[in-house]
């Protein structure tokens, strides 16, 4: 095949690779499924199209797999690791930017994380983001998910002492730029903090958050 | 003479040709001032070098005229205008923002209007603009001026029920692009009620706040 | 629900939250129309497509509801405000602009202004435009409207003694940019009292025009 | 030496190759001057420091050399053409734009043209422009000048049958872009007729203006 | 209706508005067509889809109107103009560029001029161009397009006399960014006697070309 | 026919004109490959839709015709050149890079070269790379291909001492910008002996190899 | 005074609000400085010219206070906090980038964090990275500073399983575009488990880098 | 030191380490100036200042260093290489390019090639190009040299059969963007066989060159 999977990866980074689907072909993605599968890690697939899970679900090796449809990520848990104390809150400004949320959930979750969604608390209407200030105050790390002027990083920013992850969504029209504006609001967010991943990127956002609360829960 | 002065602008538009200084030449400003000054009018000139504001000085002619060193502006109050009630307010997100803070006050004073001025109080520090909530919304027109990420803007706007002008300034390094981050975030606000006007441009901002502001109390 | 309506606006903002339809789901644009429709204020939906119109219909609960197809917007009028006195005059500078114009027109309206289109007159045939001075002058706010070069906002600026609201549309081709050539050339007009919005924000316009207008005719 | 003067270029296109002295050393500027005077063509310098110019005069060689510090050309006349009877008009929008109007002024001229300039009327002012239609009317062609938002080249050429040669400057601040929003704006013009040259290129402008104007005045 | 059509421009700019359909409803479209067509004079539109065509033919009104399917244009020819004795020659770089060629010789046609086109001839094979080379010289105008890198312009510049008119065009992939590569190339072309018009804009190219043309044979 | 085949380039360029089919009409595609077969050389065709082979098909004229669909090229070979012993090695990131690859595989092998294709080796898991070290040490030109941050070049830049042509891919999404992120990523390599081709262009990377290698084997 | 310093940052964010120098005048540095020192936190001020480290010397009130000229910051310590067991490691690919990583190693210091600095491991030369493999994996987080190609945060990113926070800096030229080319790289990187902050912002990286180590070492 | 400098890197690559000075300090460079040539190889500094070079010679230790002011370098020849005997031409547009040239030639030499250079032959003067062709055909690489819009790589492009490394350079202004404009026009050529390097980058392509010229020579 023309794959490579890099297998060593899960004793480098402490999570196997990872299948990025966007213009992989269907039989690609199955196959590489199957060779992760095979070393009874968990297996997660991101960026897939529903015609990719029926292709693995046709197959009838793999039961336990699950397509999360707004996020567009297919999971396979294998494994059960116990659940870390902390937690990863997953905060967004608008209900258009949830698809991102999503896929940083079904990431978070799949890596053994406790995840807490808050939707569409935007910075136009403060009183929603202020009434979960406690909630944000304790958890070990933010990923705060917006899209046009992307002010909520900066806000998140300024209101908590742990890492705040921030994704740009491509959300908005006209100068929103497909997310290039949210993203650069969020590069020079005057909030100490905030490091930024890519435009929709929700993935990179979870598995960055993840690493950081697994270190910060082992040493207990 | 190269210029060719608007001389009809009061009556079309309410207030004389303002002086933009920027790349013209020192003797051109001077007599462009003086031929402004002719007419009675309040003068403004923007963007002046204290070299041209000498050179006015030395004809010995415009006693009164002063100079901002901050916004660096001009100004020939000739007229007394009746103050009115009702309020501008301009606000920044940090103390770097002063320059374009002092274009806009001194801009709106020349205009007959009362201009209220607050600084710093960006969106790392929340607490710092709530604490002005009631100013703000008590206010005619409120002028946001903010560098970096610009989220003053879209916070600013979800707290208030009149215009808010939004003046993204130059502050910043790398993706700050020299203003264009803030601009685009301006120009993307989640908020309703937010106009936006070029980076730096403290007086169009001004301008805007002042005829809004006049047609307002006129009214009484 | 995901959604979290923001419905202290109305107190804060004089207006209640407006449904920004694009990119949520059918459901859940129909769920948020529903709740903001029962704290009896009007309702405004933009970018909606007839699909979710055909939904909020179909629920048989908004009788009153309206489509207004170029505009794309979905109004519901629960409140009979008395109509301002002043005038918001909406200017566009060709016909492809007119969606644009619709979607200002209907806002305005259903924030109880009064408001009147003018089409189709761009600066390539000036007369179109001088032969509406007087209509314009005696506007208390022009909403200018321009896809290409975005003349029409300078020219318009030079002519009026209110604020004019410029509109960039993504009318063009090549490098118009989608709209982008036309915010630059508004940017940057060299006429004083223009401030601009996001490209084919046709609603941000007319939300700006109305509380302006409101705020002139108020104190009557 | 290093250059490689192109001498068949007065045959092939008319007018002798032009020095464009950016980025030249003095010494390079000088050689090529002498070179390009032996032919007995007139010649022409652009982009040139007074340095260059003080360098060609200690020469001695060429007394009938002259320096335009404003548009910073050197010019050796060295044939009297016969003036063409039709008129090239070269206008700007502000006083800042000055210095490219210059430097294609002073190019039409070398190359024998009949030009007349007007400044500073920009679109802020239509009636400045107005004034001057009868003038644009009877041009053979329109050199058309300005800076920020570039609209004057529009509104000229809707006024006017004969060919707009328009030239963006850099005149303006933040998103002017150093004339990028200029020559934007030009090239989507809505007025028929219309062509376009680089920022600040007032040389290029009067070259294709002379070209023309010389066509049409050979048939007499 | 909406549409204003400029019906003056004819006095002034000497010939009818043409109509830009694109973006344009099929109803507007007939609407102004018999608007203009009413007039007597001949009628151009551009960017016609078959369907406004189609339309055009089912009123029954305009046996005599042509639809060019490459370059898109419809056109109605009203009165016989003179021929002209000088010549445009329109040439492209690729045979992709054909399109676009097509609208600019459909418009020299329509407004009355005499047209050559010269296909495929780009700069990677010269003696291709270097065959033409009498062709160019001995022509009034000539019409450059090319998409890619757009060096042809700059080619043909140096090889002519007469004014040069580049049009970049759309064709190409990656960094030609849908044109913009081959626009800049043509902006900084080294060639003197060069202008420019919008990316695929083959309509401006030869409404320049033809009133120059014009101008240049009225004389004789 | 409007195609004006370049029949010299064979013989100043080493091989003849290869068809760029993006953008042309199926049966000018057809007239060139005829015209092009009948010289007796090998025929490429890039960027054929499989309705473009299906036409070349039909003909009937050329049974050893070929359709390559990843890579989307047809091939005619007429010509068996002898294979050079030195080699070019095609090496991707990703799978996802993998049509780019068999563009540039399919052009070395019609243009008569030894390559060999190594895939999926990125430097997220850099083994699978150094794996490959013997190999790519032991190749005449290297062919580095890779979408997203485009780090591979660089890498295998530093590894060895022959040429490296980079070919950025439009793989990746937001901010890689359809290619750019790794063509910027490309031309600003930290490695000596890279030089870099346009987006996508698996032929041209191949084409340059191709002469490098032949030129270094003809040698022998 | 004007600036209106954030007083309860210590107590949400954890740390005092940091003095950033650039485009402040002089004074209010000092001022500012003084006011933080009173509460009797450590003092941290970052792109400080030696001109305000001079003014806030000339006070004799800080004569704890100290510069570091590379990174451009000024520190004054008052706290010794308990030196955290974990470890940052900052690392750079050029020797160009050790202004970034200085003011990447000055706040991580008196955020009182244990730092390790690697300089000149760029991927030209990756045997120098891998030599450093086991002190990489044994760090809590790692910091990757790159200009150019930014390549280094991928590599890096793929060789260890903490967070790596990813810092473009302007170093290179041309297409490097001050940085943006590296920061586009480290957005699209393929290694999981990379966040990136603005070009050339160190503060930022040891910022993020400073809170996850203290927080994965609190635990213990 | 902070530098660690690459010494496998002439094994791996064939040439040592490059020192690139822009941006670092001084007494860095004399550091590894010395570090380099004590192996023994031949030494190459880009990019170098004047004072720089006097640093260098101060040490007294490398009488055998020299400067080259133009292209920037400094060498220090320690072997004498046999003269391969195929040759590298060099090639520029404009005389404004030499300083990009004189790089790349002594780039070249140090790396014992043998190099041709030819100025000021740009397609504007096409003839000036026409007669080096013979010249150009019998050379092993070609390297073109072009700033403004870079059209000199697509015309020898397609003259030649050998490699054409194409270099963009800063020469121009407006919209050349420093350089941008003709590296795109570069990466857009419709001529095979040009590959393409960073903005005034003439070390990278003498570089490239250079291993391409010595593979070829090696063999016989
Ligand atoms: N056409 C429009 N353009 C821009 N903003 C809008 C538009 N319509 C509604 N909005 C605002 O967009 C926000 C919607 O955010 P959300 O619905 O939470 O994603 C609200 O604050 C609305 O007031
Ligand atoms: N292909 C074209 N490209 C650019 N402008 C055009 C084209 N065809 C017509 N026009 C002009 O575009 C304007 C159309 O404006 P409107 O039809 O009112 O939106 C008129 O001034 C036409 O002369
Ligand atoms: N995939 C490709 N990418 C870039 N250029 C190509 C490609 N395939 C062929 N070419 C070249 O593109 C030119 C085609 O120009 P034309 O077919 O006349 O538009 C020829 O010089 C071909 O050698
Ligand atoms: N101001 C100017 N802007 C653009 N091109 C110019 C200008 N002045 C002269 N030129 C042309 O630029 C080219 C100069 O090339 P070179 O002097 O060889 O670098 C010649 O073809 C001139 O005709
Ligand atoms: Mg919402
Ligand atoms: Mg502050
Ligand atoms: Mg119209
Ligand atoms: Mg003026
Ligand atoms: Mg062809
Ligand atoms: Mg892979
Ligand atoms: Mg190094
Ligand atoms: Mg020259």
């Amino acid at each position: 095949g023309f794959a490579r999977v890099d297998k060593h990866r899960h004793i480098r980074c402490g999570f196997p690779e990872v299948i990025f689907c966007q213009g992989k072909a269907v039989d690609h993605v199955v196959e590489i499924f199957r060779e992760l599968a095979s070393t009874g890690h968990n297996v997660l697939a991101t960026r897939a199209s529903e015609e990719m899970f029926a292709a693995i679900e046709r197959t009838g090796e793999f039961p336990a797999a699950r397509y999360e449809p707004l996020g567009r990520t297919i999971t396979l848990k294998q494994q059960t690791e116990s659940e870390p104390l902390g937690r990863i809150t997953v905060i967004t400004a608008g209900t258009a930017d949830i698809p991102v949320a999503m896929e940083a959930v079904t990431t978070a979750e799949i890596l053994g994380q406790n995840v807490e969604l808050i939707c569409d608390v935007g910075v136009a209407g403060l009183h929603r983001l202020l009434d979960k200030v406690e909630l944000l105050q304790s958890s070990n790390v933010v990923i705060a998910i917006a899209g046009m002027e992307g002010a909520l990083a900066s806000v998140v920013g300024g209101l908590v002492s742990c890492p705040v992850i921030a994704v740009p969504t491509s959300v908005g029209y006209g100068t929103s730029f497909g997310g290039v504006t949210a993203l650069l609001a969020m590069l020079n967010s005057c909030s100490s903090g905030v490091s930024v991943v890519n435009i929709d990127n929700g993935f990179s956002a979870a598995y960055n958050a993840s690493i950081i609360n697994s270190m910060i829960e082992e040493k207990n």
